[in-house]
């Protein structure tokens, strides 16, 4: 299956390898450590249910180490998980830490406009950490 | 264990029962098929990677039936699965049918403030189909 990535989640974040069956970005957006899993499965499998159940637990799986490395990378006061999709369809998880005083808390990052590109040398540095925990491929 | 529904999470939506380690709730927002699912796990253990193994393993399971049976039973084009608690630290996990021309399509339901009860005749029909799909306790 050739998996590619949707324009604009590619567009809006650092590809920063694989982890278990998904892609994991860095969102480009340094007022939150946000970080999207996309999983690589077909078009079409748009929910978490549809996906196969052996799929659905390496995901699951990603969704657990991820958190783990942002609670850990990031010391935020909270994570916020979800996998809403309604305009952008290919199935995309958001792992984004939260903390008091943050732009947008305590609403949701999804409710939030606005945007600050991260710098490029902190991008690499949370690429190499995230590298070094996870094991990306 | 002593578990113990935070107050606004048992005011603001109607307990169904337990499925795998969580009690089911029904928002009480006729707006949107909107649930919750909320581990039975001890004050302290607010994101999802805190849980122990065995245990994220079994609410990751009630995510996926919950999740089948809210697609199966309201037919909504997309879902919404979240957990956030910013606010409500007590761990829940929404699980929202959503489909265009809903009030928040297509934003978040967590930006949107409006608000209108569930009938109770709906509710009983709701909590019947969700007993006889997923066997609650």
């Amino acid at each position: 299956m050739a998996f590619t990535l949707h324009p604009r989640l590619a567009a809006g974040g650092f590809d920063f390898g694989r982890i278990g069956a998904c892609r994991l970005l860095l969102k480009d957006n340094a007022l939150f450590p946000w970080f999207l899993l996309v999983p690589e499965v077909e078009e079409g499998i748009e929910d978490l249910h549809q996906l196969e159940p052996g799929v659905y637990l390496e995901v699951m799986e990603a969704v657990r180490r991820v958190s783990a490395f942002v609670s850990g990378h990031f010391a935020p006061e909270k994570l916020n998980v979800g996998c809403i999709g309604n305009m952008v369809r290919q199935m995309h998880i958001h792992i984004v830490g939260r903390s008091p005083g943050d732009a947008a808390w305590p609403g949701t990052v999804w409710a939030h406009e606005g945007k600050q590109p991260w710098l490029p040398e902190r991008v690499e540095d949370i690429r190499r950490a995230a590298v070094a925990e996870l094991g990306l491929e």
